[in-house]
């Protein structure tokens, strides 16, 4: 099959074999796959990854011996596979478990192919009605909610989210359904104007107001971009850290410990509730895609993905049959 | 002025004098009010309350000696006007302390009258575009918001509202917002056709699934629909009780410790992130509004209230000038 595999660098192979399911697992052939910031952070050697790239994505289950009654399924998949036996597993938690892989991210090939393989359990029915261009965002808008599932996220608060590349853009629209009193620090025309259009306020760096927010998202995975989120903090408040950073960055601990502030790491999120806000409409993220390349141009595709202030680029992948 | 006085019986009168405000109050002309499940237990003699019935209202302030500025303000208003002076005041709780007022429930005139008065602190101004017909539900919506407000809302979690009157209508409309598993029980038609109109899934009292859910909120205000919310509740689950009961109800207290559920009391809520939620059009209440009648025939508005299956009647009260 072709596929796009990251090996020191990324190369699309054509020449892959098929991937073959374990006994729990289902093969499903890719529709639709989104490049995310993690991919282009692997290009700079982020993980260290070895495999098919490629984390986000809707298919169609077309083999899977333990349910065979769930081919033709259209689905979407949490990437994390954990090792089913240990304490993080046996609690519902493989995204912890520290034998787990990561589908393209973690000893696990991934969804820049015509197929990959993962656990039944891992994949989700799409709702009927919901489109692939929608459906595709799925995983990043699971882990926008990981932060209402982690933390209690109270209406009367004053919210910031740091940030407004992909990942923000969908913590902003997640939030906004709160009625919780919301800003995004953006920099760019374009990302102000995707929040204007889902009616969300965006403030520029300058504006943001000193330790007065009660719970600020940092959604930029920069040093400076944790620096001015710190600073917006009240006393008390919390701070959410939505993205990883490339080394280690300085941060005043004292400082968080005489502000009494909770900061609160914050990763994969739950796929079922976002499943329900894309299904209803509450939550858009199509405005976001930037461009759509075939697997084929896969490599131009991460390209124009990284350039400054580009959205969401789409691979289509689901052209050949089995 | 005009108003509908509760003295034993709800009487119409013609010649109230002006309500007049305390240095920090506003005089607001009330331009359209809403006839809550509240009103309707008062006329049963619940709350023991003799004034001018109403505490749901859209108006405009025609008066403020202390912020001469805000005359001619759109403004929607909190009922609750606390002492100033108690532990429960200054911590910002007003709706808590023991010497309140309540608008129309308890020491205070209410909303059913040409005029009211109001402390300026409790009046929210409406944002531009929001209609009349929607900001007179903030009060209501603000009831609703106490819920994620009080508690933590994740979710994953599988939500069933009890009772798809007035209250639990607003309460599945902003639940749905939060992306979890909700279900409504509804007896009638009427509330199940606004609740699938709202994109949330209603079942039958005989569907509900015993013990199996994390969260249930009670809305009905009867002892069976209290009894049909904990026995729906999972073991450390939580029940959220939003309605008051006539009398006393009997309870299992023993079980709520085997169980170890929590129960939650909730009351009033927060204005702002309902005015948020309202003017983005995320939460629609129109849809609710059964009638509409002019303050003049107040006493038949209230009649149609109370019909079974009633939803919301509104009363118009704005005509005159001061």
């Amino acid at each position: 099959m072709k596929a796009l595999l990251l090996d020191h660098e990324p190369r699309l192979r054509d020449d892959l074999p098929l991937p073959v399911p374990a006994a729990d697992e289902a093969l499903v052939r890719v529709r639709l796959a989104a490049i995310c910031g993690t991919d282009l952070a692997m290009l700079r050697g982020y993980a260290g990854f070895r495999g098919v790239m490629g984390h986000e994505f809707v298919g169609e289950i077309v083999a899977a011996a333990a349910a065979p009654g769930r081919i033709g399924e259209r689905v979407v998949g949490e990437i994390n596979v954990g090792c089913g036996r240990c304490g993080e597993c046996l609690a519902g938690r493989a995204g912890h478990c520290d034998k787990r892989e990561v589908a393209g991210i973690r000893g696990r090939d991934g969804a820049f192919a015509e197929f990959l393989r993962l656990p039944l359990r891992n994949l989700h029915p799409v709702p009927e009605g919901l489109a692939d261009d929608a459906a595709v965002f799925t995983e990043l808008s699971a882990a926008a909610l990981e932060i209402p599932r982690q933390l209690h996220l109270d209406p009367t608060e004053r919210v910031l989210v740091v940030g407004a590349g992909r990942l923000g853009q969908l913590i902003a629209r997640v939030l906004r359904l709160s009625g919780c009193d919301l800003a995004v620090v953006a920099r760019h025309a374009r990302q102000r104007a995707l929040l204007e259009a889902a009616g969300v306020r965006w403030i520029d760096e300058a504006s943001v107001p000193a330790r007065a927010m009660d719970l600020v998202i940092e959604a930029t995975g920069a040093p400076a971009g944790f620096a001015l989120a710190r600073a917006a903090v009240r006393p008390r408040g919390r701070l959410v850290l939505k993205s990883t950073y490339a080394g280690p960055v300085e941060t005043d601990l004292s400082s968080l410990v005489v502000d009494e502030v909770a900061v609160i790491g914050s990763r994969c999120g739950p796929f079922p509730p976002a499943l329900r806000l894309l299904a209803q409409g509450l939550l858009d993220p199509t405005p976001l895609i930037d461009a759509r390349f075939p697997l084929d141009q896969a490599l131009t595709a991460l390209e124009h993905a990284g350039r400054p202030g580009a959205m969401k680029v789409l691979l289509d992948c689901g052209s050949r049959p089995i």
